[in-house]
């Protein structure tokens, strides 16, 4: 199995910092993309990346991740927006956290279904949004799309673990929301 | 104020990435060190360093971080010990989670001081700790040091943060906290 992570300038590690490990840990091939080159992220890191943008195929990947930030002005960039619709098109999975979610939105691929964001009335990115499909929840699994607010970073991971299918059993997948959350005891 | 981050070879991002993201958020200024120009996380993300290891001075640092992951064979490596030595001598904070404590019982500045760190019983490192005095809770600030097992990130962050009084006040404190365990309401 493979995934691609779409990471931009000042994008939110901690919101897929996880689900990168996790994706690892259990054998999925994982590759970086951006716009550029390299990016610094949220906490000052700088990330070299694996693949040139146009060079991605979404045939080659089973699943998008994309992380929060401060989307804008990469939101306008047809490069991710047609990778986007590209894995859309496929019925690949994307998931999508916090801000992240305003690519999803940007490119089109929500539709009239269900999301989450922690993007709350933001001038630059609520017209990409059609308020109505927004869900009450803090993780919200429509379809091929898995969307999340930025503090639930935990549950977002587990959601696109489990529908990859990496976790063992049920036991596997809820020993590891414990252990993130720190109350895994004996 | 600044902080400097060791990284090595598969270190393991999701243990310090809520820190370097807290400390830039509230204008420490961050950079990252390693013994190699690059390393490569457990999440599989490229990370470009910032600073050659031989260039860090501890007198331009408040603080130094260092993630857990497979600190051997790096933990044998003199740059690294004697710069931990170095802001140990200058009696700077040292923090280490995880496995990240092995660089400090190696470079031999835990002394008789209470630790924490996820290591048990593995022979790769348990001649380098005195296992009399492992902590029994999984953060532990003794002296200058702030030492914490890998699944405490969250407690770890806000321990550092308090150390560095990066927060506003106490409600500041344990609203971070509780929004990195996705339990913050209202």
């Amino acid at each position: 199995m493979k995934a691609l992570f779409f990471l931009y300038e000042g994008y939110v590690d901690w919101e897929i910092s996880l689900l990168s490990y996790i994706l690892n840990e259990t054998g999925v091939e994982i590759n970086t993309t951006a716009l550029s080159d390299e990016v610094t992220h949220k906490g000052k890191f700088k990330i070299k990346m694996d693949m040139n943008i146009e060079a991605c195929n979404p045939n080659d990947y089973d699943v998008l991740i994309i992380p929060g930030g401060e989307p804008d002005p990469f939101v306008k960039d047809d490069r991710i927006l047609n990778l986007i619709r590209g894995f859309d098109d496929q019925g690949k999975v994307i998931s999508a956290i916090c801000g992240g979610s305003a690519f999803l939105a940007a490119a089109g691929v929500l539709r009239e279904r269900k999301y989450s964001t922690s993007i709350d009335d933001d001038p630059t990115y609520k017209h990409y949004f059609n308020d109505t499909f927004k869900s009450e929840t803090d993780v919200t699994v429509c379809e091929n799309l898995i969307t999340a607010e930025g503090n639930a970073y935990v549950e977002f991971a587990v959601a696109v673990g489990k529908e990859l299918k990496i976790f063992k059993d049920r036991e596997d997948e809820l020993e590891t929301v414990l252990f993130f959350k720190n109350q895994l005891r004996g």
